[in-house]
C-alpha cells in the first residue's frame, strides 16, 4: 500500500534569502558582523563608540547604522573611528535584509574586519527580520525595568548574546537582577551575558574580548 | 470649457473608522480616555499607578494595558484600584483600534469616568494607529536619553501632551534638557510638558492637574 511521504522543506522568505546572500557577502570579505539590538537610549551607539575607540588598532571596523531619522548616530561611529554609514528607514521600525544590502554595497568589504550594525530602537519588530549579521545582540538597560524578558520575550529568545547596560545606576533604581535573569534564562538558556557600564566603562573588557573570540576563530 | 473638478476626500482607513467608532461610545458613556505610548520601561505602567491611587476618589477609573505577553502591567493597574484588563497582542508591536473595541467590548463603560490605555513599549509604531482616545501622551525618560526627539519624530509630532518621567535620575546622566525641548519644540510648537518622577512623585500633581481640567470640560 503506497503511503504519502510528507514532505516538508523550509522555504525562506525573501528577506531570509537576501540575509543569506548579505552573510556569503561579508564571509567572503572576511568580514565578522554583529547586529546591536535595543530599546531607545539603551545604549546602542554608545557601546559601539567604546568598542570601535578600544579596538581600532586590532581591527578595520566599519558601523552600519539604521534610524527613522537623522544621521546623528553614525556621525558619533565616525567621530569615534569607524566607516560609518547611516540607513534613514522613514519612518520604518526595524531594519531588514535589503537595507543592509544597500547599505554594504558603499562599502568595499575587502577593507575591513568587523561591522557593526545598528538596529533602530525598537524592542519588538527587529527581531523577526534577519540581516544575515553573524551574531545578534541585544542591549537591556537597567532604568528599563527588570520585567522587559518575561513582556518582549521575541527579542530575548534568539539572540547570541546579551549585554546588560547602565550598571553604574542600579545604586538609583528598584531592579532586581535575579528576577531579570531568571526571565532570560527561561527564554534563552546559558545566553552569554555582559553587565557593563558605557558610563563607567565596567564590564567593557569581557565584551571585548567575546568579540576578539569570534572574529578570530 | 468644461473643467476638471478635483475631487479630494479623506478616505478614512479601515483603522482609522473603528477609532471613530471607539470614541463615539466612549463619550456616549461619558469616558474620557487617553492613550499612553512609550518605548519600553519609560514608565507607563508606574504612572498609571499613580494615576490611579491619586484619582480613584474623584473617578471610576479603568485601565486596558496592551503587551506583547504576561498580565504583568494589568495586575498592576488592578492592585493600584482600577478595573484593568489586559490585552495580548501575541506579538504585534503596537495596539489598534480593533484591539481597544474587543476590550472595550469587556467594560461596562457607563460604570466609569477615566479610561487610561497603555499601548505596547514602542517609540515607532503606535503613533501610526489611532484608537479612538481622546487624547494621546508621550512618556519620555531621562535615561533614554536627550536626542530622541529628533530620532522619533512620529511619536512626538502628534501627541498632545508629553510626560518627561525619571527626573530623580537627571544627576546621574548626561541630558541636556534644553537640546531635548528644542527638538519637541520643532516637531510640536507648545507641547504642554510634565517633568516628573514616579519614584519621588515630583511633578505628579501638574499632570493629575490636567487630566481633571480635560476630563470634565
Amino acid at each position: 500500500m503506497p503511503k504519502r511521504i510528507p514532505v516538508v522543506e523550509k522555504i525562506l522568505s525573501a528577506n531570509d534569502r537576501i540575509a543569506q546572500e548579505n552573510r556569503a557577502r561579508l564571509d567572503e570579505a572576511g568580514v565578522f558582523s554583529i547586529n546591536l539590538m535595543a530599546s531607545p537610549g539603551a545604549g546602542k551607539t554608545s557601546l559601539i563608540e567604546h568598542t570601535v575607540q578600544r579596538l581600532a588598532r586590532q581591527f578595520r571596523l566599519a558601523a552600519i547604522d539604521g534610524d527613522i531619522a537623522t544621521s546623528i548616530d553614525a556621525d558619533r561611529a565616525a567621530a569615534a573611528g569607524a566607516t560609518a554609514i547611516q540607513i534613514n528607514t522613514g519612518g520604518q521600525c526595524h531594519l531588514d535584509a535589503v537595507m543592509l544590502r544597500d547599505a554594504l554595497k558603499q562599502l568595499d568589504l575587502i577593507e575591513f574586519d568587523l561591522l557593526l550594525v545598528e538596529n533602530v530602537g525598537n524592542l519588538v519588530c527587529p527581531a523577526d527580520f534577519e540581516l544575515g549579521t553573524h551574531k545578534n545582540v541585544l542591549i537591556a538597560s537597567i532604568p528599563e525595568g527588570d520585567d522587559k524578558p518575561y513582556k518582549y520575550p521575541g527579542m530575548y529568545k534568539d539572540v547570541d548574546a546579551l549585554i546588560v547596560n547602565k550598571i553604574d545606576l542600579l545604586p538609583y533604581i528598584a531592579f532586581d537582577m535575579d528576577y531579570f535573569r531568571r526571565g532570560v534564562e527561561l527564554l534563552n538558556p546559558g545566553l552569554v551575558t555582559f553587565p557593563i557600564s558605557c558610563r563607567t566603562t565596567e564590564g567593557l573588557d569581557e565584551w571585548l574580548d567575546w568579540i576578539k573570540t569570534n572574529a578570530r576563530p
